[in-house]
């Protein structure tokens, strides 16, 4: 298994309009393309991936949502099929236990702590950061890829997952947006034949 | 420098419904996300690339988009940004002579005969296909990267493009989407620092 977890530091709590993901809905095209690029390849989703997206904006933070490649359905990569998907999970009543919104959409009610303490017990917690360890030198297993939005991660979210995290992981020299790191971390765990 | 050439079989050669990218406006969506991974990094635009989208598609086949990072202004990444900057290059008269419609968007009307030429001049043709020679082991100086979409290029679009590539390259065992190539070339291009 790859899970990939996004930091939404603006993503709205609500439902939005889905026609401004960048504006109104607080930069919801980054999560938006973060989720597609994780999950989909041509003509198809990865069985072996499962995102995550941690929303910490108004008006009701903080959200979480799962989507599960092996049982994900009715979904297409562009940014407002996803958008849509978030929307109908983002109308649905949440408590601190997943809830299935669409076959592999599920959305909770968490605070930071325990999204962290949950991804820490699925499998080894890497953070990315400009700073980390060269990937190319980084042997993964079971990896949980906690990424920042174009914010990163609030100090006190960097804190909480530092106390998790097996190594700190850098891509190398260039900053990448969220959605291409998913990318390149998905090509370089296909070429080692990683799942 | 770098280019990045899509083949979009059938997105739409005349002005369409933002709200409607992968439907009427013929999978434009993909056209979108093809031009935004290649030109934006966090925090900003390559300037090193220049990406090139030849529209195939109704009412009047076949119009060339060209986006040049150098340049390049008033943009986002997410797809309705670039969509409503396709637009805007749509809505204006065309000929075979380039012509620029915002900073660094530039429209013409050509044969892919007359394309395929004006790319062959500019640097060394590689053609992405999955039986291709692996990318890791080949060298890539001045690249012009040739890629499909969802459907890949026509028979003879193919031809043609084989007439003038250098070489016929592959990213593995995988098929990735057209977008998630562009990434995976710019991060490969940005290890090996070829600019």
């Amino acid at each position: 298994m790859r899970r990939f977890v996004i930091f939404a530091n603006k993503a709205v709590t609500s439902p939005f309009n889905l026609n401004d993901l960048p504006g109104s809905a607080g930069r919801m095209d980054i999560v938006c393309r973060f989720i597609s690029q994780a999950l989909f390849i041509s003509h198809g989703i990865r069985r072996e991936v499962d995102v995550y997206a941690v929303l910490k904006g108004e008006p009701d933070p903080i959200k979480v949502l799962k989507f599960e490649g092996k049982s994900l359905r009715y979904i297409s990569p562009d940014e407002k099929s996803i958008g849509g998907m978030i929307n109908k999970a983002l109308k649905a009543r949440t408590s601190i236990k997943w809830r299935e919104i669409s076959p592999g959409v599920w959305i909770s009610k968490k605070e930071v702590a325990e999204i962290i303490k949950e991804l820490s017990e699925l499998g080894r917690v890497y953070y990315l950061r400009e700073d980390g360890e060269d990937v190319e030198s980084v042997e993964f297993r079971e990896p949980v890829f906690i990424i920042g939005d174009h914010l990163g991660l609030s100090e006190k979210d960097e804190r909480a997952v530092l106390e998790v995290a097996s190594e700190v992981v850098s891509l190398g020299d260039k900053s990448y947006q969220a959605d291409q790191c998913v990318t390149i971390l998905n090509y370089i765990l296909d070429r080692r034949r990683v799942d």
